[in-house]
């Protein structure tokens, strides 16, 4: 069977090995006799591959045993809730740095959190330009100062619907900072290395790189989520999910189970530095042919801070843009089109995008942009 | 293959017909050319998918236009907390019907977000007993008396843990309250024809009756989701769910698929009539042979209240039970070991549970019991 070469923000192209396991074992997950959709989430056999799926992880990142791995649910979404309400407190100040989207989404429900549990309003650090291309960059190093008398701070590592990522490589780095550092790294998650001890919290939905969506990858310092507050409901507090090693309730056991074998898949195929290299080869021959269209394919992103991961462009008009993503289509590449609330074109290349697909994108953008004259 | 015979408390077993089904289009989902996985929410193949599931589940319940389906996450958990997030308000009074386990714990999440939210105490109708088997029956009808000025009224309908259900027809039927009545109703959602028209929310994760982990299904009144309030984070809010149809966020597309899935497969078995029919013979079989073991098995709840879901029995001694199980399991029935806070035998007989089954596992109970001298 053809593939169509799979371009969606997320849901994403899964590996085909990890699809072609899944469909292998369906009907009999490790000798149980039956799906691993039907093994109660209180079996050895299921609890032997979520601390496997969870090991690999670890094992990925090198993380420290200071660190955990927790396998919950709601999406990054719900952590913009979950996060400051357990992590305010004590009239401390949290601060979140906003460069896109997703991360203006959770300074609001930080807002909201404050106001209910009385804390004070976050300080919000924005790099929202009120022209054009609304967010451009992350923050110039050095400019985030927070100490450790802040609650926390907040950052986005890579902006799906914008396009922006931190990446220190190119001078796009993360902030220094004193106060327990805490990433949505949904769009980003193991797709390079990085030293997760230096986080607080991390948190991504698994449906960009590491996954099916309905699990939301938690990584979290065990000390600090103890050390949080115990007045919000049970359900809400990491160290609920920590004591009981992601089984306080029943966690999404399939969506488990495809991030162990999404995992296994990385591992196999030379771990998180081999995700970033490939990343790099995918995202710079297409910021390469954007770069070589003459102002046909426009980039708005400021060059350090352009993702690895959503790579955005726009054309002339928005007219040719509609086009753009029609003729893609017809030659089966297949979820092209910007964020509705952004326009353009965004090509997501997650690690399951396979570079062929990536080539056959490159080839199509010289075509078009030949037949349209320039 | 041999299907071992699931007796799991949730995750359950699945109708063989869905699994085979959801493994024939593994790789190419309603023509797109990839899985369901990798299809993108925000596409016109998923949303149909998911517009379907929620228009089954309606068709099944008959529900009224008044009513909406919802498709979320969380589990009924992290609607023990969401509930009262959204509902509790202008000082007026919850209260919480605890009939078992599950009901004990929405209870305590609800007594903590009052506190949060600076409203009153919820008041606690418990039936729970000192000595033996904690919950052995549901109020008597007419006990709960709640009037409109109260926040709403809380029940559970079945309680997994502890064998006792709500069942009209057997004298055992829900409070008929002036307040909003609201239901976790996770281990018997499609299990029988029920008004949810009378229900303001109701909330059940899927994973016993309807479906995988990780999807949590919510009938909810519109109006009255409407009026609920609004000073709570966008993302606990019903009306945020209600305004975008479920996909305010990224939601369990494979849960929400196998969801569809199961709903399809009610419907094509004679809908939920079918399924009480079945669950009627499945839970007499069990119940008269618990009734005929002259005391050796011993079922410790009140008979109106007894769980068509999940029926629990002692042995004479836990080394029995121990026994028991360990013989079972050695015949292919798996998951009969009672809940690790109370003990026993559980036998959970959802809708996938198949009549041959149960057959086989009353066939069990007598050579068992006759081999111990009864």
């Amino acid at each position: 069977m053809q593939r169509v070469m799979n371009f969606n923000p997320g849901p994403a192209a899964l590996p085909r090995v990890v699809l072609e396991r899944a469909h292998a074992e369906w009907f009999d997950f490790a000798g149980t006799g039956m799906s691993v959709l039907e093994n109660s989430h209180r079996t050895k056999p299921y609890e032997a591959m979520q601390d496997d799926a969870a090991a690999r992880i670890a094992a990925l990142y090198n993380l420290p045993s200071s660190h955990t791995v927790l396998f919950l649910q709601g999406g990054a979404s719900m952590f913009f809730a979950m996060v400051p309400f357990n992590a305010m407190g004590g009239g401390k100040r949290a601060r979140h740095v906003v460069t896109g989207t997703w991360g203006e989404k959770a300074a609001k429900e930080a807002k909201t959190v404050a106001k209910l549990l009385g804390e004070p309003d976050p300080i919000v650090h924005s790099t929202k330009r009120s022209e054009g291309w609304a967010f451009a960059s992350v923050p110039a190093a050095g400019t985030i100062e927070a100490s450790a008398e802040d609650a926390y701070v907040h950052v986005t590592t890579n902006e799906t619907v914008d396009g922006v990522q931190y990446a220190s490589e190119r001078g796009a780095a993360l902030p220094a900072v004193k106060a327990p550092l805490i990433a949505d790294m949904s769009s980003d998650f193991v797709s390079r290395p990085l030293d997760l001890g230096k986080f607080a919290c991390v948190y991504a939905g698994a449906q960009k790189n590491a996954g099916p969506s309905g699990v939301t990858i938690v990584v979290v310092d065990k000390a600090w989520a103890e050390a949080c507050r115990k007045d919000i409901p049970v359900i809400f507090q990491f160290r609920t999910a920590i004591e009981n090693r992601s089984l306080y309730n029943t966690p999404p056991t399939l969506g488990v189970y495809l991030v162990r074998e999404v995992a296994r898949w990385i591992q196999e195929s030379g771990g998180l530095p081999a995700m970033e290299a490939m990343a790099e080869r995918k995202a710079l021959a297409l910021y390469g042919a954007i770069a070589e269209s003459r102002g046909f394919y426009m980039c708005p992103v400021d060059e350090p801070s352009r993702s690895r991961m959503n790579v955005v462009f726009r054309l002339p008009t928005p007219e040719l843009e509609t086009a753009f993503v029609k003729a893609a289509e017809s030659e089966g590449m297949l979820g092209l089109k910007g964020h509705r609330v952004v326009g353009g074109i965004r090509a997501s290349i997650y690690n399951a995008v396979e570079e062929a697909w990536v080539s056959a994108l490159v080839d199509f953008m010289g075509r078009f942009r030949a037949q349209h004259g320039h």
